[in-house]
């Protein structure tokens, strides 16, 4: 471990994830991507998740899309039904988290009350609070899925931003803005303001 | 890599977890330990765990008291109830199956519907079914937690091998009985038989 200090152990469970922290020589954060559909979360967090791992840190990405094709799939995208689905990836996120390894988890997330109820969860000492910031305008102009034109039509429903609300995060760990910079730029920005946050040792990276 | 041979990769997924299982050099599966309450599941489990991870091995454990408190804690006890908290079981040991590690899951999983359910999610090729078994009579007669009591004084309902069916596993990769060996010995037995098909290249182990 070198210079590495390691805080004294309050129980059994962090004496755990202390030890595998250790064996990845990383620091377990969850790292959580809020913003609206298309706003590029899943593309800034899939890229961060790649960089990280070239680096050598072990990570586990998680989103909604792949949530709900199993873990999830009972849930509809009532607003309860998305309180759960977030109260679950947050969960998982925790267990991964104890593991030692660092998640990194992209969920619309759309209210502060959703938000806060995943940040109880993992633990405010864990949870980086990620805004993917773009306009809803641009969104919907992007509309990769055509999920925006279905929503429009009625074919679904509780769409955020447009029949169900999106509250913008007040303090984010970090705010980024894809509608004003390239992805290669935005993650730049968002590893080297993650990396000293997941670096055990840095003598060691 | 040494003399180990990978299988050709099918897609991304499978290319992730043989990245991630050559990281821990091993091969991730999923031991699913099924029995009684007061069986000694649990207790066989975190010995194996722990002498799989003093060999090197990047284990995870789960088992039904520490899910419910969390993930689970919506569920009740009726069948319902407990099929849903194995299928989610199920959902998140695969999630660490498919992150390189060997997933240890001890769960009362009283029915051949609700291991059946399990197996389906994991994948028959990494579920390795061991019955944990010992008489109902012994289980109650240990009975740790005291809840056999409670379930005759009519306090629990649906308590498997009271008022609700535990039915013993026809075909399960292992039986191991806690009525006639030691833990020690026992241990020891499911080690032997697990090792080998976790083991990614035999010469680093």
């Amino acid at each position: 471990m070198g210079n590495c200090s390691i805080k004294s152990l309050r129980n059994d469970d962090i004496n755990k994830r202390k030890k595998k922290e250790a064996f990845f020589n990383q620091k377990s954060k969850v790292i959580w991507m809020t913003g609206l559909s298309s706003s590029g979360k899943t593309t800034i967090a899939k890229n961060l998740d790649k960089k990280l791992q070239e680096m050598g840190f072990f990570t586990q990405l998680f989103d909604g899309d792949f949530l709900r094709k199993n873990l999830n799939k009972d849930l509809d995208y009532s607003l309860e039904g998305r309180e759960e689905n977030i109260r679950r990836a947050a969960e998982i996120s925790k267990m991964f988290l104890n593991a030692g390894i660092v998640v990194i988890s992209s969920f619309i997330s759309p209210t502060k009350k959703i938000r806060q109820l995943a940040k109880d969860i993992i633990g405010s000492d864990d949870f980086i609070e990620v805004y993917v910031n773009s306009s809803f305008e641009t969104c919907e102009s992007r509309d990769k899925k055509g999920i925006y034109e279905k929503a429009r039509k009625g074919f679904i429903k509780n769409f955020t931003g447009i029949d169900s609300p999106y509250e913008v995060p007040e303090n984010p760990d970090i705010e980024i803005n894809t509608e004003e910079y390239s992805i290669e730029t935005l993650v730049k920005e968002l590893s080297d303001f993650i990396i000293p946050k997941i670096s055990l040792c840095k003598a060691n990276k």
